[in-house]
């Protein structure tokens, strides 16, 4: 309810079109709707061509089913997260207009009619081979939100030159996501490099003090690249939306 | 040292304007030379109108005075962090044109001369009082590279209407910071209300399990609106840093 | 043994009809009797209409069907809690008059006695839908013992505007218990928007910087609403026991 | 704004007696207004007779005197909390009405009027003297309420026997308060001993593997007796506000 | 090789019975084998009707059954820790001399000739039923070594009385082990009922906050009865070495 | 109160030398005098000789002159652990029948008279230099005790040799406390020297990953002799006070 | 590229052999390429006679033979560290030139040329039997650089007689390899008995306190012999490539 | 004692020339004896023109001064680490043959008398300037040694082509010491430039996240360059030790 809603409203009391009770109880019903209306709204066009999203893990196929038919009823573009293969082939089995893709450990909509953002390719960097699932998880949350993105892999801080040779994507890209787990170093050579956006992933791989990511969390935090900026560890999906958000705060509002 | 400049070494070396030895020793700093000549053109177009920045915190007032004598010999645009008022003051003494800024513990440049970025102001938000020091270390910084701002304090989490009174604000900033101690979720409920960049930074604020700021980075990490990206604990430079990334990049390039 | 029993057994001694030595021997065991008496009594008195409760959790099936066994030949009213569903049911064939509630991970008498409380219902408040087995633990217990409830399931901090929808049932109850994973956040809200006891319960959900519900409880103890209590991490049971604690001295002692 | 409020808004709009447009600017603010009203509202009711409370650790006394000033304005009856000596003693020259109180370390109106609760008395229960200023904060937190206590001072669980000697003040009191550092161990005690509310508040008393009050508070989380609920480490305050939160509930509605 | 018969090799060289190349040979080897000879020298002592220990756990059943038949070649008293039931099997059906104590998960010598101690009962003590397997491992070990024990379990803190009730054992037991998990506050009680020396072993035992043992751990290296000493989580087996070392020296050595 | 004493009460009782209501009134009391006398005895008993100790950390010296002149009312061994020099020399300022033994960081009373237990001497074995206040502690609480020991110090494991030199006193002692900072490995190369009670200190020696103490109590802990115990870190009066509870129960009790 | 390669480029630039449109192609691939031929270079050093290595671990039967028959294209010495006995056996058959060797759990080329380094063994040196697969996982990699070893397995501290035993090979190492769990206090026991370098590996070994090797590892830090340098936790590869850096520097350079 | 004095005893014992009950006495001392004299032996060497080394944090001036008096009167090459300034004027006016180097923070010998190592420089890198004191703290542990080095300083990961720089001097050295707070990533870059030994420093350079040196250390621990090694946070004088243990085993035997 806005501002026009409101004053039609008042001008229906004045004519004596809705009743002073109607009125006053529709009003009394403002402060949560209108507070609601206002997240609503900022969530309708939050969702403008956004995927609907279910955090897959812990859920049994039969929770996901569920859930994603409703979805489906409202969107093209469903996407569910942290989906194990079996689990996946059970879901994708009863819903046959989702896929699994593999690499991302995600099952999203076969067919989804999303805007493309236009956007220059945002660059994911990884460190590593085993950072690959969460830095797919980020291309597909990317993908499903209509942005463009390319893949730079493999270019940890031990073999520094592999980065390096990716300078010109770095330098152009509207926002980096960089992947890493073990000491997490790479966020801080990004960082370096260039000048723009970088948002940093930890990654559990990695054993003994590699913390389960925490080392990594904690490196990329305290690193010495100024205003490189984190998201949970394991989170490509995280990552891919903090993306998006400077994604559709640069597009021209015209 | 770019295409052009070793095209032109190379045509001088084909004329005899320059021995072949010297072309060799100059072309054998290249790798180094060069790369480092990326990261310096990087850093000169980082560095337009960017604070020389020094932290203050572990340094004497006689280092930092050194260090700020050289950079003001380069520079108008000197920015010292976490800088006590004691220290402050030794060191304003030192340098006339420097000037103590107590509520945000930095010492800066009196006259600077700072192209504006002209973007609409960054909303910096913060939960209680105690955050105001680590917002005004954000804010100064914002100030310093050129970026305008506007301050939305004491708004946290157990008096929900108060940030929803700014709504207008948040959702207009082209990012926003958020700044909270204890248990961080001031984070969650602005990056659940907009949908551009939100930076949080949270803060030592608070005892006990508080954990001296690791309780609100776990609760930002983990929070529950997805894209919040979070800098390390009292790092207001770091959050100002990573908005000015974001700023940056929103410029037209033409 | 109360003063009237005493008084009871030094008058037969007086008259003779117990033994000098008898007498010693039943005022020996005083101390523990008399001890245990008022902890009995106080047992007694806190079991009415209470179940059997059992921590199902690491225990075999064999060993509940045995403890249940005894318990269910002095009551009507037997609780045990964590069980999965496949020792549920082996539980449940030995002793039909047990039924497993999945949603809550229970196993519970099918038909019980018990006394309502005739209390106002506990609002308990989830803030996503992983965090509902927690909650359901603290329904059936609450139900368990006689005590009214009501769901507020899914109403997290990133839209806020979803438990404000429930302020009338939150201002009305005797007692809310929140319970929340991740960040933890909404303890503080419903802290802040209601003057009657908050309990608190910290769930397991989450990754990475959820850390277990760590990062839960350390968020719920350290944050800004005053005077909102904490119980273990999961503990469903103790949250809806700490309310009995509460609705119990509720009740007029007349 | 209440529903008659609305009522009669729309009343003045339907006489013309206030203009459409005002009305719509009045009722434009409703959404945050209102939500603010019901806090104020709720905040009112929750203050009646409550203090105005400032936590007074790392603020300067100027800083101290100047909210204290303010506050003074609007009510008689201010707590600032955790004040060492040096800082109160600066704090009450300035502010002759306010006297310090050094058992708790609180500075506090010295005529305040409190309409009393009436309540049985809240039982504040130490495990040694090191715990007192935390129990003495919890104790003046509910003077200010107008809520009446007693104390049972170091009765820990080395020596049982002195907690048991208080079992008829404890079984009566409407909630206990379990103040203790170290392993905490005497919340459990005294959970086991009566079946009204317990509030566990863990200290930072005890060395080495006392970490700082974080075994107490774990171990009381964890504790064998049911249903006691805990707030942060050395958080007296936050105790007497969950008591207060209980009391005022009992009170009959009528 | 003791002071005697160093002075007899020396008398064999004097009287040319051994060579003084042999001799140099053999106390050559004097600095380690005497060192180790006092090692076995007193290994043997301690061994005598000590069994051989193997820790199960980790091991598989194969590699089981070779250690411990070499161990029965020279003992007739072998003891197993950590086994479970399905290993266990496996090892007794390929070592019929060998049985399975399933509530101590311990595999131990059928028959085994092992002098008693003739001490008083060691009295072990757990909080709650969930400990008893770690009672029962040092129950186990003490037979083992020829020590009479007597089991007082599930004597929690939340039922203080029922510890109360075993004080007779308690004053007049030798050594008192204690095992409880979750806050371990037992410990705490028994050491402040009784002087002699106490063993505390915390146990895993608990979920959340009872960190796996490490709550119980820290609670009774704090605890606040004087002169508790505590040894690893679950470690039955090393609180009943460590009250054998006690017993041991209790022996008059006459 | 015994059987004997309950014995004559009920005898008065039969012959009317008290009344009835008397003895009940004193049998009423029996639960918690009972429980009490129990550990009065008991402390009693514990206490023949023993110091009367008051932790002197955290206290000022005010506080600390306050219970020691209530202390030395009723005992002439008083000992105050953990106080720094300047607070030492004002407590023996105001009583001078204390003094300092600075080495220890106690103030104990200049002439006590103490039963000396007649030992063998308690081996107190320490790592490094920098271990020797917390032997010191343990070494004045067992004089204070009455107990006979001797002093092995700075041992450490880098030089195992000087260890091995003292195995005559090491293997003759009826108890060893060994105190050891950093890695704490000295624990486990005595335990497996000697057959008899080895009591480990940690001592907060160190810096980095010492953890203040928590990386000797873990290595401690989870050493490779068997039966060695530990106490808290820096707990050197615990360590005597464990020792003391063996040496009490070594005597005959004919 | 080198400064005689460079040399000759300019040198054909000036007698026209290379256009000078490719001679900046060229050249302007030097930041890269030439860091890169750097660390090729200096890779192709290292890796002269050095294995392939991958981590097996979280790796797929499938991949791993994948990626093992391209490192077969081009080395005849591949191994892969950390496998499972079962995904050992799927490889061997699907790579019959690989064999697994299982102490160690790597899968290694049957037949390799490698050149011996001729150096003295590297003593590896364990203190438990648990300890061994790590161990042999830095012997296999050890082997698969041309290193010579030996393995002295066994001589935890408790007796420490058992390293002494080997003193004449420890002292002649050219670097120890000491490979221990729980307090990890045997390296420090080696860096106390030799001179030269010591590489400590914690391992996950123990339980409880022994917090998965991180108190061996902070032991390890800590510990009282200097000059000892630590790697990861059971990261036998890891010390085995820390020992390979120093035998390679070792070798004259003529 | 060596096999030649063994001998000469023993014929001694032959001749008559020492008695038989001296000889056993002597031999008696073999065990500790023979074990010292190997240790001593081994020190000797070890100490060969090594610094006397004083750990000076945490005594005062005096016993400073004792211990330095003591050692100055064997050896003209004392090291006192970790000593501040006022602490070091003190004993410098004491003992005035040794000097303060204020920027290692150590007090050492003015004239001192050392045989050159002869070694190549070791390279001591470091990430920034506030690594320096730890830096330093190792240069003057090796020049205490003997050994040379060279400063690479501040050329930490944010600005990469800085290490490269000094590629020339890195891949030379005997031994790298990396020195780094923060991420600690540097140590990575540098094991991924060189092929010889390094040994990595982790600082307690930082805030927040940096954790007090421990993000730095699981982060070299975790990096991904092969067989880096490290010692404990701001170790500088074990990572010149470590050092140390490398080049004098680089000498050639002969």
């Amino acid at each position: 309810m806005n501002t026009q809603s409101v004053r039609e409203l008042l001008q229906k009391v004045q004519s004596g079109e809705v009743a002073l009770d109607t009125a006053v109880d529709l009003l009394k019903q403002l402060p949560v709707e209108d507070l609601g209306f206002a997240n609503v709204d900022h969530h309708r066009a939050l969702r403008q061509g956004l995927p609907e999203v279910v955090l897959g893990e812990a859920k049994t196929p039969e929770q996901i089913v569920g859930i994603a038919t409703a979805l489906l009823a409202r969107s093209s573009n469903v996407l569910i997260t942290r989906v194990e293969k079996e689990k996946a082939e059970a879901i994708c089995e009863s819903l046959p207009q989702l896929e699994y893709r593999e690499a991302a450990r995600v099952v999203a909509s076969r067919d989804r009619r999303i805007d493309p953002l236009g956007n220059s390719p945002v660059a994911i960097v990884t460190a590593g081979t085993s950072d690959i699932p969460v830095a797919e998880e980020a291309a597909e949350t990317l993908a499903a939100c209509g942005a463009s993105y390319e893949r730079v892999f493999d270019v940890g801080v031990a073999g520094i030159h592999r980065v390096v040779r990716h300078i010109d994507l770095l330098q152009r890209t509207p926002v980096a996501i960089v992947v890493a787990g073990m000491e997490g170093a790479l966020a801080s050579v990004v960082g370096g490099l260039i000048g723009g956006p970088v948002i940093a992933v930890p990654t559990s791989v990695g054993y003994g003090t590699a913390l389960g990511g925490f080392t990594a969390l904690f490196g990329m935090l305290t690193g010495c690249a100024s205003g490189v900026s984190v998201v949970n560890i394991d989170n490509g999906f995280g990552a891919a939306m903090a993306a998006f958000r400077i994604l559709r705060h640069r597009e021209p509002v015209a």
